[in-house]
């Protein structure tokens, strides 16, 4: 039977019925009053995802487009930007820092591992003429599943006074992220994970010194530019016609994150996370983050039994039982697969996958007791 | 009796519902085998659409998303670029390569006029040491109801041999505009308008000679890059997320219009307008651009009887007839009205959208005799 598939990877995720009936309803005009009073409600809510009092500007565009957003109003030719990189998204800030003429430095850690605050502190520290004026980080690194501890990282940044910008992508609703208790400089964020609807909107936020810096940068994007973003959008508005459906579906999804409450939504996800996770290792499997401390809560990855490959596994996962799990982006390409908590996921959910996990695992001659993967999810969520 | 909008505005526009039940089905894999052949599909549908044998970019962004990867992939500091303005969408235009570092020249018109052919030979032939390295226009101006005659201005531009970059977000499925055969070098279009699907994808064309420029740009647009999203699409896939249910529409909307055929759409397109033209003619109201010649076929503006205020007929039209018209811009606010017949528009919607005309005007105390303007509309049709 087909027509039922549940996406497990990383993004993007499962949208709620209710929020794809919302977006299907017949665009409004962008610059009605009754637009206007759906954004008004939409900024004030996002505010509160992202722990912060400052302005959360919203683009009609994907999780890069913000990621570009943030370093197009703050690099200008030459500047000196230090990216902390643990994965494939780590890279990306990387890439558009350079991209926009950035001197880049790197600290990056073997896939699987997370920064090192003691290394970050010793790279800050060396830096006495204080020429790093821009730190790059990923909260939530979907390639591997490592959640780096950003609050230690953030305070670190502080210390030393360069700009933190965060890939909150896959972390913002549903990994405990503060802007503004942790100090974070600018926050940027995605539509399609913990935000639960489809992909095609990205957030971004930006405390008072980074928007000092923005005020200096000499080329900003023009469709990205933060000022002319943030003068709409205090007249509950935007600066160019916005993707009025996808705005009508986070208005309906935001709702029900408000109704499940943030700390539930945090807790959910670790929950889910550490259930699958049991459930993989009852199955005998390794699990690519051993490290409870880094493993994320939004996407877990898992090696292959010995003579089983990932594209058996994905391949049966999908057409025996709808559900779609993400292989391991370059160099991993084969080696992991990835499954994802992220967004709307129950604990059934949860049940399901393992239990069809452990059905593909069979189908392809994996010897183990059937259950056992179930059994260990279900006693881990009673815990 | 509310919830049956009907907007005639410039964009959004209506939407089929075949069309919104497409995009409220659950997101796909972006990088999925199935939602590849969605891409290979529309890559293939746009080029037939844009009249070009050269990729058509899709960015998850409005149309200001592609006007900004025009112009930030072919401008440098200190470029000159001439600037052919009829309107705040022409505006817009100078606006960017501006923010770009380009020393911007204009010509500009009256509201509600079009680019004077001579005006532009002669500002080019002035030109003799080929300073001006780009060109940019409207193809129709939505502010106004201006159309120009992009044709004769193409080649006015080739013929100097600077870069023609042509903003066709109101054009491009509405009314005839060949990228190749008219010399086009650079066409911009967006997804809320001939396209019949909601507002967050826009779209980029742009042919060897631009390219070639675009090869020289010191400090492009990540997100808007073009050589990155040419390189994801030859592999029929995108640079970064898309917005995936936003694609599935588009999907769905051009197999509708293949199927209606393009020099079907464009007399549509006519016949519409000049049947609205009509019915405003025959109910005593005056249009704001009278010349036949550059009248657009997307949108009409009409000014008000005297003593019957825009705001006023606006609000009966919506409040009454749930029918949504869009005020003038800036300077034009209060002054005109403007109707669109843009996208999926049919002939009984201009019927409809011109009684109940009629019958906000016969409320607000307007003397003239009801169905005046209906007949015309329907003997315009019969022509």
């Amino acid at each position: 039977m087909k027509d039922k598939t549940f996406l497990m990877i990383p993004g993007p995720t499962p949208v709620p019925e209710r929020v794809l009936l919302d977006m299907a309803k017949h665009p409004i005009g962008h610059r009605s009053t009754e637009f206007s009073k759906v954004l008004e409600s939409i900024y004030s809510d996002l505010k509160m995802f992202f722990r912060t009092k400052n302005d959360v500007l919203v683009f009609t565009a994907s999780g890069t487009g913000a990621m570009d957003a943030a370093l197009s109003n703050l690099v200008n030719k030459g500047d000196k930007v230090l990216s902390l990189v643990i994965g494939n998204f780590g890279q990306r800030w990387a890439k558009i820092a350079k991209n926009y003429g950035a001197e880049v430095q790197t600290i990056e850690v073997e896939p699987g591992q997370a920064i090192n605050p003691d290394e970050l502190r010793k790279v800050l520290e060396a830096d006495v003429n204080k020429e790093i004026k821009i730190v790059t980080l990923t909260h939530n690194e979907t390639s591997t599943g490592v959640t780096n501890d950003l609050k230690t990282l953030a305070s670190i940044i502080r210390e030393h006074g360069a700009i933190s910008v965060v890939d909150g992508v896959t972390s913002l609703g549903a990994i405990q992220c503060e802007m503004d208790e942790w100090g974070i400089d600018v926050l940027i964020s995605g539509s399609q994970k913990g935000f639960m609807i489809p992909p095609g909107l990205s957030f971004l936020a930006a405390n008072e010194r980074a928007w000092a810096v923005a005020e200096k940068c000499e080329r900003p994007s023009f469709y990205f530019n933060w000022a002319s973003n943030r003068k709409s959008l205090l007249e509950n508005s935007t600066a160019f016609t916005p993707a009025v459906n996808l705005f009508m579906a986070l208005k309906s999804a935001l709702e029900m994150m408000k109704d499940e409450g943030i700390e539930n939504i945090w807790l959910r996800h670790k929950r889910n996370a550490k259930a699958l996770r049991a459930g993989i290792r009852a199955l005998g499997l390794k699990l690519f983050v051993e490290d409870e401390k880094i493993a994320s809560y939004a996407v877990t990855a898992v090696l292959p039994p010995e003579n089983i490959s990932v594209p058996d596994i994905r391949k049966v996962l999908k057409n025996d039982y709808d559900i779609v799990v993400a292989n391991g982006q370059n160099k991993l390409k084969d080696k992991i697969f990835r499954m994802g908590t992220l967004g709307f996921v129950s604990e059934r959910d949860v049940i399901t996958a393992i239990g069809s996990l452990e059905a593909t695992l069979y189908k392809l001659g994996y010897k183990f007791e059937p259950g056992v993967g179930v059994g260990a999810v279900i006693k881990e969520f009673m815990k």
